[in-house]
């Protein structure tokens, strides 16, 4: 089956489909942005209890989507993704569970203060209102990102890789069961019940208006896509091209140890460290023990001129490989001219991700801080605590690398807007 | 002239130095972000100087605009705002003084954390980049806009309704002067220097990546056209369509206090009052004496079936009438049912913009204020308050009436972004 291509026919059957979503989901928003902090999260719990008592389902629609996959040859990785099995379904419900938990925004006061005249103004937070995830095939995220649009009182319209899409429908139908049962509107969480590509162009148009903010996750094609055809606003989610920075002043036992973490810990995820840049200033103490380090464990190094004279089986790095995002047990590897190379290299290379100094110079960290682009900049730390549950904002629904509204784990607080609220006392304007 | 043609000759010229224009802000908006507070400030203080001695320059040009607007017949309302004199060149100075004096944003820290694990966690203000500002004839926004845009650390892309173009260009080459003096590069602040319109449509589509957000400030046209073309983020400055909500447990007197301020103070700006709706259940009391107080500070009503019944002056409200921004002495007027009637009609016919409750219930005015999807929600306080300087920004850009990023006054903080700075002594992630 072709699922990417579709006939007139059946466009115009799904552009009415899914602009019926959209006025669905509007109405919705309504609803869940005036809907009690308790209420929302009892629905929540109860949509976690519907997940659990749907397990057999589950797995049932999961099978299918995992037989299809391996059939079609899809990799190991995506096999792994994709499969379900009772503790995956459990780990599914317990998140669901963990953002119930988590301290309701709407209606948050950030800041409040008072004027002059008399006036008090608050600064109340508020739902964003519809918002369109557009993900890739993991049937987790089917719950994370319905739940967390959820409790920060937005509606949400759902679209998953087509190759977990019965697994998509059945968390998805014992969601709005648990929902529905605590009053919560049928359309506050809908999930797109067809495969093709055809509905993401379509999201990305905003539905005419019903869809206030696209949330992106995927590799490189989605993300080319949206940046390409999208007509609403994108908290996107670009790649995790994070450096780790030796600087001059770096204790090398400390360096050492960052930079495995930030490279090895986990290679997949999208905090994980791409890139060594090593100062030439201590390139001479720190470059060969970090290299072998490096190699030690695993981990392929392809570096400049520098970098290959400490070892031999370090590679040549191509200009490419400093753009690269690894997502593997590779790095590539450079010494650079201070710390204004460093910020340089990374301002001309990074994603604007995450991006580490190791340094116990003060000055030198806090410039590094003010002057690297980049949603999340570490001193001393692993790029690998780029996570909003590390942030402690509990889920999140990806790592946004944008500069508007988001920026960084984007968990519920960022799924919100504000207003202000202002009480006089018939307060005039003279 | 003919200002809205333009030969494809001159279309790819005008293609080009556009995108040039967008390299250099997009190298500017690098230096400013990580320019010192005080430099940026006394930078803004020569700008402010360099205006003052340019005025005789201004002057001129600003005749020239005025003499070509008269001819062409503008009204006088176009006229007043486009003409300048020493005391408006003066008011242009010191407003620029002070933006300057503002706290400056960048480096701020609006949150700080420590997590279990010893990581320190601030979140921090940066610029948002490059900023395109979109505006009509009104020369001073020339001034204010790129002195707001630069104090928080952005380059800025002007473009001025083709009107003002002699006087903004005056006014700019003076700042830029000023500005260079104190080592601001000369693009942080750049005019487009042609009036016709095929500029806009191209700053909108991003200027290949170089423009971060857009500002449009302007009448419907602008805005419709913002919306059908823009491919890049806008802080989209809609209508005031503003209400004014009488419950049934307002105070007569004070009613009458904000809704006559709410309207009449001034007609014509975004924050004034275009609809009255009055609670029925307090209709039989106060619908006559508010509608009376109108009529008799010379303010046109527009009214439904009860309100045309109390005063012979009231003439029937047209359906447009309710989504109207009259931006003058008129005003629509309507009994409603109840506070939720109240909501319902605001949702359905007002902009988000700023709308107002006069009552001495304390939980129907939280009801209210929760429920009103506006940027800018009072209580017992005149809709006219809607305005950055009134909050206590300092100056603003405009009024902000989406969701995303900024909402309500767009001030020298909402003009930025944020980052995330993380310290840690060595920390991994286990």
């Amino acid at each position: 089956m072709n699922r990417h291509v579709i006939n007139p026919a059946d466009k115009a059957k799904l552009t009415a489909e899914l602009r019926a979503m959209g006025r669905k989901a509007r109405e919705a928003a309504r609803v869940l942005g005036r809907m009690p902090a308790g209420q929302k999260a009892q629905a929540l719990r109860s949509a976690a209890r519907a997940v659990r008592v749907a397990e057999a389902a589950i797995l049932e629609a999961n099978a299918l989507d995992c037989a299809e996959a391996a059939a079609e040859g899809q990799n190991a990785a995506f096999l792994d993704r994709l499969l379900l099995n009772a503790q995956r379904i459990e780990a599914i419900a317990a998140s669901i569970e963990d953002i119930a938990a988590l301290p309701d925004p709407v209606g948050a006061v950030t800041e409040e203060w008072m004027r002059p005249n008399g006036l008090r103004i608050a600064r109340v937070r508020t739902p964003l209102g519809v918002i369109g995830v557009i993900f890739e095939s993991r049937p987790n995220v089917t719950a994370d990102a319905g739940a967390l649009c959820l409790k920060a009182g937005n509606a949400v319209i759902l679209r998953t890789g087509s190759g977990a899409l019965r697994s998509a429908i059945a968390i998805h139908a014992a969601m709005v069961a648990g929902l529905k049962a605590e009053g919560v509107p049928e359309a506050a969480i809908q999930l797109v019940q067809v495969g093709d590509r055809e509905a993401v162009g379509q999201m990305l148009t905003g539905l005419d208006g019903a869809i206030d903010v696209i949330v992106p996750r995927g590799g490189k094609s989605l993300v080319a896509r949206v940046q390409a055809e999208a007509r609403v606003p994108v908290f996107a989610h670009l790649d995790g091209n994070n450096h780790v920075y030796v600087h001059a002043a770096a204790d090398l036992a400390m360096a050492k140890d960052v930079l495995l973490n930030s490279k090895l810990r986990r290679t997949g995820v999208c905090g994980s460290a791409e890139t060594l840049l090593v100062d030439g200033a201590c390139a001479a103490t720190h470059l060969a023990p970090l290299v072998k380090a490096l190699l030690d464990a695993g981990c392929a190094v392809r570096g400049d001129d520098a970098v290959q004279a400490v070892d031999p089986r370090v590679t040549p790095a191509s200009e490419a490989d400093w753009g690269t995002e690894f997502l593997d047990a590779i790095i590539a590897a450079k010494v650079v001219d201070g710390l204004e190379d460093a910020v340089r290299h990374i301002e001309q290379h990074g994603s604007h991700h995450t991006d580490a100094i190791i340094t116990a110079d003060a000055a030198a960290a806090a410039q590094f801080l003010a002057e690297v682009d980049s949603a999340i900049v570490l001193h001393n730390a692993s790029t690998q605590f780029a996570d909003g549950g590390e942030f402690g904002f509990g889920a999140e629904i990806g790592i946004a690398t944008g500069r508007m509204h988001a920026r960084g784990p984007v968990g519920v607080e960022q799924l919100t807007s504000f207003k202000y609220r202002v009480v006089g006392e018939g307060t005039v304007r003279p």
